[in-house]
């Protein structure tokens, strides 16, 4: 006998990417932003730790929702902050598909959906994409007439790229809702400030934001929704009351205050985006243009695990990534590498390592 | 059309307790620490503030599993750190209740196990309590037999009382898990330390921690479960990876590591737990006798809303409960006065302030 559902027996788990606990990485393999969170998150914390913790934090978050709204140009009540974006993708799975109702995604694309849509123990499909990461429209409406939900990262991992206004609005299930993962959004040449929520069918998307990329706060586990106020007021009732700690509370409304911050950075990383890509194409790769703090770098002659285990040898951190069932793929398999877009000294360390390697 | 789950339409969603964010308020109604955390803890959340907040936490939490492994003289296998204990108990009713199963709790206790099983879209009971807090086990079997899930809080909110270890192993649904949740386990006379889990019915119990309450850390938001690693490995497939942050596992860790600070506090708490008690007796309440950080208090003559209005008045909250279903209560509703322990400034503050509003 299990003592466990028959969903969660079913699953493996997801598995997120490596996360050395030792120092001397070069870690490009999770798309962290390698540059330091603004100082007035550090001021943020530090003042929040003399506070009074034994106190529960404000479960509206009412703080951080206005900064937020600010920023996107909305009320309040459109923002809903959660436990990294990690978690808002989980309350959206938990509000919006019943058990064997369908989820669908892009693919290849993010496969965390896929699990949260089988610990929902409801079913997902991918809808696949084409070579160059456009859209199959004919195919992708097949599965969007039953999907209650539909998750789209845009910009998209591991490709980078990302898809137009025009073509986001075709993608919302008739009977369901589209859900924006902007992870990567604010690294795009010309970011999104949920301008899509009102447009016609502005009542069933949902856009996701995280702290993780271009504030440079992956440790603090904060992101937080954008959404017509009546996604958002179902939505909190599937969170935990006190989902948002009060020191990442803190931080989070620090760094959303300090735009210039993190504009200076994403800057920084798009220059940086740009020599790298310049570079993996000298090296013979086939690189996607990105939208992103990461590239998709495929070669035609050289096997990506054996690329991805030799710059490990040389603790370097790349993400090795394999997608199977891709139709137009050789053998049905897509693989290659998701290299993040680090500082300027470790994509100099990164490309004289991979130049070594190429020329053996 | 909803777009929501019916489950999700049919509720009302949780409230939680007041929460006021302007000061002045003497605050016993949502059973906090009145004391401060250990100063490790401000010194390790400064110290995690200048580290490398760019990066992902440790998703296995590995450092605060083996403190608290410690603690509860178990392996750090059986340890799963959660975003508070609400995201435990979120946790484990995902990984054990399917929708349309049968999660069960005692009544009057804490009703956010009702909201929980709601969300999953899973059925709910109470398993009616005696009018001394003690069980009617022929009733509660007949429940039992068909759960998947018993959540028990050891001490029960809002009486204060602790149930003994032979009772408890009588409420292990045959098919299922008992969660003993001892959110205020530290404040029990002699605290348990996860022995229940040696019986040999243990593979089918899960313990459930808070630093909330003894800990003062209500605004970190950390909790973990203690059970088999059998049932530990599958819970975690559950969580979202990176459910803790750098800075609330700094925190944690650190709050554990010392305790000698939580006790001293503990053991104030008891010490004007105590006086509270006999005070509260000599207006002429009925006082539980607690095990917990609060009392329960009821009056054989005057209005619980009245008293609970008259003291908000007075910028005192304390938390008014209202039961219904009750079949030995008057009228089939039990109301009462749930008081948390604050320092002793307080509780002097509340109890002047109660004998003008009784002496009126």
């Amino acid at each position: 006998m299990s003592l466990f559902r028959a969903a969660i027996d079913r699953i493996a788990g997801y598995a997120p990417g490596e996360q050395p606990q030792d120092s001397g990485w070069i870690k490009l393999n999770t798309n962290e932003n390698p540059y330091p969170p603004s100082p007035m998150v550090v001021e943020a914390i530090t003042s929040a730790a003399k506070g009074r913790l034994n106190l529960y934090p404000d479960p509206l978050s009412t703080a951080f929702r206005r900064a937020a709204a600010d920023v996107f140009n909305v009320e309040p009540d459109w923002i809903l902050p959660g436990n990294g974006s990690d978690e808002i993708l989980t309350i959206l799975t938990r509000s919006f598909v019943d058990s064997h109702e369908l989820t669908v995604y892009p693919y290849p694309s993010y496969i965390l959906y896929e699990t949260l849509a089988d610990i929902q123990g409801a079913r997902h499909a991918r809808m696949l994409l084409n070579p160059d990461w456009s859209w199959d429209m004919p195919a992708a409406n097949k599965w969007l007439e039953n999907a209650r939900l539909a998750l789209i990262p845009n910009p998209n991992s591991p490709s980078g790229n990302r898809w137009d206004d025009a073509t986001l609005q075709e993608l919302v299930p008739p009977q369901g809702v589209l859900v924006l993962d902007e992870a990567y959004g604010d690294f795009a040449d010309t970011p999104h400030r949920a301008e899509m929520l009102r447009s016609p069918l502005g009542k069933q998307m949902v856009i996701t934001r995280t702290f993780s990329k271009s504030y440079s706060l992956a440790g603090i586990r904060f992101g937080f929704a954008i959404a017509h106020p009546d996604l958002i007021a179902g939505m909190r009732k599937v969170k935990d009351s006190y989902n948002c700690d009060a020191i990442a509370l803190a931080a989070a409304t620090a760094a959303i205050s300090d735009q210039t911050w993190m504009q200076a950075n994403v800057a920084k990383i798009r220059t940086t985006r740009q020599r790298l890509d310049a570079a993996l194409r000298a090296f013979g790769f086939d690189v996607t243009p990105s939208q992103a703090n990461f590239v998709w770098a495929t070669h035609p002659d050289r096997s990506h695990r054996e690329l991805y285990e030799a710059l490990k040898q040389r603790k370097i951190l790349v993400r090795y990534m394999v997608y199977r069932d891709v139709a137009w793929a050789n053998g049905g398999v897509l693989d290659g590498l998701r290299i993040t877009v680090g500082t300027d000294a470790e994509i100099d360390t990164l490309l004289s390592t991979l130049n070594d390697i190429l020329s053996k």
